[in-house]
């Protein structure tokens, strides 16, 4: 536990945070008009399906949401008040959850074989939720972490030791900036924000530590909304992540970095949670979609009608990638470390349309229009010359009409995982293409649930 | 606790069990010769399909299978040794895991709308395990049992209320004659049986106590396996419950009484586990089979790939239909009291399909033969004059070769939920029949697993 | 577990219990007439002091007293009502205390060393109290049972074997015959005792074990209130004990047999608990003392004050001895096996005054009067020729005045623990003698606490 | 939990620690030179006796002793390695035992009448010993607190409450200045304490926080060998404490304050646990004694033996007072929040003993000499012309020598708790007094465990 290299090597992060030295040249200053310049890597770029996931102690109630402790005892909804009057003594307390924090099932090597298999290219874990706890050994969380109390394992190194090693999908780390009931966060907003003394001893030594442990490839920033960057110090630390971290030339970071951030700053844009404009977006987005509808921590009352289906997944899928956006799909864990079945259902049945139609996902971009005029109910993504129509229902009468599409003689219509090229006549009345949907016997049809219509030689 | 009407009403239970006397004229006698004689009950037959649900103190530990105990300290498996001594205090014991059976979101309401949507017409509940643990507040079982140690809840009462009170399904109980480790039962194997102290103070009070409390319309026998009936009083009980029980007249039992009857007497044939003969059966049978395959109890640990797909599950029903059989398809509920989402899935998936396809399940019997000679995949039930054929793949030609239905020309082919009639033609050789399968527009096929055939004037 | 062995020697017992047939030759008969006519043995005459151990689940909660359960949730008294309602989870049940019965300090070779350091010539550690709990692996009690939940061990089979390796002190048990919430007592109870189910299957089975497998010389009957003996079939039990039981020379029984037994019928009179009647009675009788006053169980909220003094334990011992009864001084053990230090500091300044004083006690019988007609603070006893008179008030005048006493020229009277005789003379009126207590130096003094003057020649 | 009234005014506190700026005239410097020069109050000289408490998540393994913690995973020693091994499961963590620092029995009017009852004149608690855990609401101590996790109470502020409320005793805290296993002190520790960012970030807050919210009128600091006291910053804060804290005119503090100030530098020397020179000392010092030999907290397994007595207890005050010293007598409450029986007994024997004796231990001085040259036995204390002899063992001749004392005619010699005056005669060879100790029958002796005798006109 003493080991004193681990100790030594932690003590430089922390000589990093106070002697750091703005170097001679640096491409990028801590304003936003000089960070924002900055393009994002293009493997984020290409990526376009991450997973995001949601574990802490939260997952050990696993009720409600992720947002339990607030709901609890902060807004003291009454449902949440009632499940813990009845199913707890009286006088629990939050952090009494802890212990039972067991992940005596989390075998990281098996969630990474599983990622791969859903067609992600990158996750995103919860280092730190609102809650405080952190799921590494913090330095400035004293036994408030998931070395402390409960688990007794490092989770976030575990896990990406397992991505590394099996898979070849980026790591990503959220973090949130402020904690709901951190003594020194409530006396700084008491104050009005003109202290941040939170900030100096809490979140940029986790913050730096964490960077310079995990080497994460995204940095999801949350929790931002109390104030603006100024207090969190946000650009100087984003300044020092591109300038200087270990991993400065891969990683993303997102747009949650104090007020007036969201949607005008930062890395890739995340405006809200859920993220799906519909439309071309100029600027890159990410939609933060939980495939539980309710929350993005597990929770144990949820029912199968409160899960997304894959058929309603796919469709955010080709939404957002349609409008320049990620998905970043969330999964909440058990406190026991397993991912239940449900959804692994879900990464899987994603997984397996990936497999044949992810030539319309990845290292596409949008074209010029994200969905069609005629038939809505199609996105498109393009790839240098080719178009991709990603059709989210099967015309009832076999027959689908696109206005956005404009053959010519040679074009070439075809459909990914079918064999054969598809018949289309040119529309009459404001142009458009005319296709008549194959009749593929049933074990032939690529899929049941979306269908990708390649579009060669327009 | 004490209330007085409560000990009085369970006080004539053990006034029947111990004071029963033959009523003059009794149908039958506590022979299997008489006793086999009793027809099942018509509801059974026509039923095909209920829910077997498996609970109790394994469901805490949830590893491995519902053998928990046994495997672990009778078999001493080394999975379920280190898997104790991984996560529990040394000298930890089975009964101390009866605490955490905590059952905080058990709502039987909930339960019997998703029975009811699953469409199964009967649900079994494990009354007791080999575990001994009773789900009801039992008599003969002190300390042992969820109103005293864990739940505090009498959780057979509040499912048979629900289940009655809220559908039309039949309610049934499981019962284990023996218990691992029961010491009267262990002391009784010692001296060969030719004690049944065990028996007497145990098993038979606690059955007529169940049997008189809750009426069940299913007592679904196991555990029977160490020695004859005539050990487990086994013939005079049936006798009892055929001529004098509250549930004389619909009661359905089946063929686990003791050594020697499993498959011979008593009432359905249940055989083994997952009992599906593949050809049709003489005597009425029932597959009991577990989704997860691995455990007819809840399984933390069980992945994705462990459970049975709609379309496996899809798949035993037609079989076991067809052979003569009904299908007890079982579920395992968390020690929280929920039905996990996956278990609830394959139960609406296999609800939607009975929806649109239950007219070739319900209240049909055996065709002349199990399924067809040409293609095997296509298994037969008949109502009548009408045939059904439960078609399992839709043919990659779209063309469909019967050897078993001899068309005359009158005869139609229809399939259930489509609604055009479909085209055919005599078959040459060997006879039988030709069927085009239709050009279906995805959004208008009745569902994506298997499809019925309906036969009419043949 | 499934030792053969000891499954085979256990299967003995109830061969016994059921096929128990009247030898030939038997000294007692089970009438009373006959069973009140054997004698106590003398080793319990000579024995005077013991100890007296109450330890089971109620140790756990470790409040109010062991009558916890019922005082909760039979007499629903206002504290412990509150008590749980404010200290565990809603629903708790008194069997989910058993899982916190640890006994990880339990080391019963301590605790014969301590009880032999206490002077005591014999200890009864509750078997199974009114909870129905068994500290020993009972055969009729399946899951609640110190093997099966909560210590994982044989507490009355350990302590059993130190007691009688380490020390000649003799072991017994109590026993409570009914329990509170079994449900077949509470049926018999229904019932009007005209059914005695509980008796035979729970009751007698687990005192005939409980005799055969640790041979008891003690058996402590208790919890006999509710109907007689009769029901309890108290009288055929005594008469195997001293017929054919193993222990059937040394044993000693008391009178808790069934309503119309106490203080009539049966071995030793207890009458009540704290029977102390402060004049010499015909029929030996046992003073059952609790240390703590108001409980026998331990409690952890117990007050010094609630402790009795070592003074107040000494005049009990002195004034019970000298009445023709045995003290019989409980402590309670917590649940983690310890005897607390109060109870051992008690426990070994008795030793310590026993030690010096043991001689007034041990082996003696009653005088012919309990205490002194002038100084009532003196109590007597006597051994052949020899009066002892033990002294609890030293008098502040250093002169003693006794009644009874009539001294000769040759009397002798000395101080246990002093070696020179005390000077005394002739009183005038009325007799008696006067003494003058000696200037002893405090180093010098036998003891703080009481005095024995031994009086010979008289 | 966010009442903004509560917050602001700790807000208070890290604005003082943050903006402190040196008032224009202070009495102290923060340098040994000027600190040292504080006489001690004069409620402390006249005190002698107080009670010291150790209570912290080490009460709830309460195992060992209340450095567990260390020397179960610092140290690893076996007995403390194997206790965790055999009593939790693997994996185990100490912040795990948190949750089961119940305290449901914490009534601290109880304590402050028991410590009344002691004779004590100030009691110390600890705030927070070398685990880390605050006693109190810290705001430096997220979730590791005793308002977070486990008790759900302010344990400090209560008994702070309780004590000013009910009593006359002065409150005091006991803090630790490292803490074993905080990340930050050992980041500092690594750097060879060249950083102090542990002591920035959270000895001093804390410290200020703790006087500034409860106004301890002692604050006994440990836990300052690692290093000097720069690094701790000890004499800045000093220097607030007796120019500007709200307990600058009353409070004490001790003499560990970083390596080198021990028996060196600060307010009471307390040079080691349990010093007890046994010669006059010139600075006051402080015997900080454990009842429990070998623990300070709470050990379950205590045997008897390991209790000192109350003579014991008696002999270290009267050598300690003799010689300049307080005795704070140690304490550990049960992780229930009840003081044991046994330690309730000890206090109230001192209790008894100062009622009587009193006069020789309050408001009085060292004589001449520490105890007697002839009678090692008899130690000294002096108030105005007075001089008191605290006699620890009566001689076995009933005469007592001294060497020290030498009368005049006018002397008189009395036994504090006895009305008659003593016979002595002058001694010959080498002067001194010899004294006939009186024949006291029992009942009028003032205590069995030592005595006072009062010289005056000598």
């Amino acid at each position: 536990m003493l080991n004193m290299t681990a100790v030594y090597s932690r003590l430089l992060i922390f000589f990093l945070l106070i002697s750091l030295q703005p170097v001679d040249v640096h491409k990028y200053l801590p304003e936003w008009e000089s960070l924002d310049k900055r393009p994002l890597p293009q493997w984020y770029n290409d990526a376009k399906f991450g997973i995001f996931i949601h574990w802490g102690v939260f997952s050990v109630p696993a009720y409600g949401s992720e947002w339990f402790w607030q709901h609890w005892q902060g807004d003291k909804k009454a449902n949440y008040v009632q499940f813990v009057e009845k199913n707890y003594k009286p006088g629990w307390t939050y952090a009494d959850f802890a212990r039972d924090f067991t992940t005596e099932f989390y075998n990281p090597d098996e969630w990474a074989e599983l990622f791969e298999s859903s067609g992600a290219k990158y996750v995103v874990l919860t280092a730190k939720h609102h809650e405080g706890y952190t799921n590494w050994p913090s330095n400035v969380s004293f036994n408030w972490n998931s070395k402390a109390v409960g688990p007794n394992k490092d989770l976030v190194g575990m896990l990406a030791d397992s991505i590394r090693r099996k898979t070849n999908i980026h790591f990503g780390l959220y973090h949130s900036l402020y904690e709901w009931f951190h003594p020194l966060y409530l006396m700084d907003q008491a104050n009005k924000f003109k202290t941040n003394y939170f900030v100096k001893s809490k979140t940029m030594p986790e913050l730096y530590e964490l960077v310079n442990t995990y080497k994460p490839e995204v940095v999801w920033s949350d929790g931002d909304w109390g104030t603006g960057p100024d207090y969190w110090e946000s650009k100087k630390f984003i300044a020092w992540l591109y300038n200087d971290s270990p991993v400065r030339d891969s990683v993303v970071t997102n747009d949650r970095w104090g007020v007036g951030t969201m949607c005008q700053h930062g890395g890739v844009f995340t405006c809200q949670d859920r993220y799906n404009p519909g439309v071309i977006q100029k600027h890159r987005f990410e939609n933060a979609l939980n495939i539980d509808k309710n929350s993005f921590g597990y929770r144990r009352e949820a029912d199968l009608s409160q899960y997304l289906t894959i058929e309603e997944l796919i469709k955010t899928l080709a939404m957002t990638v349609s409008c320049n956006g990620n998905l970043l799909m969330n999964i909440g864990p058990r406190k026991d470390g397993k991912i239940s079945p449900i959804y692994e259902e879900r990464l899987r049945q994603m997984g397996a349309w990936l497999k044949v139609n992810g030539e319309a996902i990845y290292n596409t971009q949008p074209w010029k229009r994200a969905n069609d005029t005629v038939s809505n109910d199609i996105w498109f993504t393009a790839k240098e010359k080719t178009v991709y129509g990603i059709l989210l229902k099967w015309p009832k009468t076999n027959n689908l009409q696109l206005g956005m599409i404009q053959p010519i003689q040679e074009t070439q219509v075809t459909m990914l995982g079918y064999q054969k090229t598809l018949h289309w006549q040119k529309r009459g009345l404001g142009g458009g293409i005319s296709i008549e949907m194959p009749n593929i016997p049933l074990p032939l049809l690529p899929n049941p649930y979306a269908w990708v219509l390649k579009f060669e030689k327009l």
